[in-house]
């Protein structure tokens, strides 16, 4: 672990430029920017996937099918925030994207990162669709 | 902090324990299990709000709306996982939950627990529904 100086709005920032340089790569196609930056015990949801990826190797496997599928027009990361704990941060922010061809879209992220020796890795993502919940009525019932 | 004998198994343990007690009462429609073990800077997504919820205050106000409307028959916390990182823990599960009525879901979690002075405590909840993005042909496009 480094030992250099360090305050929770310099760590925000390093984690939130870490994102940001991984997104831009998602958003040309590649998501090798976020393989580059995950850890090999990441552990990852999607609206898509059946159930939690687990693994950097199955996370891989994933990404491999979704790598030149993406290409977004622009991107907004909303609001993000960083709760720092030690060698854990945890950046939460809303996201909107428009694709090549106008579809735009709205998501709910939470990313975990852990600091170790090569620096600051990605231990857990989460996507979903915001309020993907309101189009099903079975469970708009309740709320 | 304490400095008590640990292990991460026994990290890993006294999660789950915490997050099935709140989820036993949340299935009888009690929130309070959830806002009594979420710290003040708690942030919180789920697929019915617009955007992330801040701060127990905010929460707390969510979840008096979910007061006595949530009735389940039953649950089953899928795979747990729990990474430990320090004073910070990453629990995160596949669920699926039957409501009274009959009505099955399946759910993407990720719970973040912080130590302190009080114990662990949620410093992060997103939920999410299994494959939402399924269901929405724009996006299901690209995957």
């Amino acid at each position: 672990m480094r030992e250099l100086p360090e305050n929770e709005a310099e760590i925000a920032a390093a984690i939130i430029s870490l994102e940001r340089k991984a997104l831009d790569r998602w958003g040309k196609g590649d998501p090798s920017g976020f393989l580059e930056i995950s850890a090999p015990d990441v552990v990852y949801f999607d609206p898509f996937v059946e159930c939690r990826v687990d693994g950097i190797e199955e996370l891989t496997r994933l990404y491999e099918r979704y790598r030149g599928q993406v290409k977004l027009a622009g991107y907004e990361l909303l609001n993000p925030n960083v709760q720092w704990i030690g060698d854990a941060a945890v950046l939460t922010f809303n996201f909107f994207s428009r694709d090549d061809d106008g579809t735009e879209s709205r998501w709910n992220c939470t990313e975990v990162y852990r600091r170790g020796s090569e620096g600051w890795r990605i231990v857990q993502t989460h996507w979903a669709l915001t309020q993907a919940g309101r189009s099903k009525a079975g469970l708009r019932r309740s709320f």
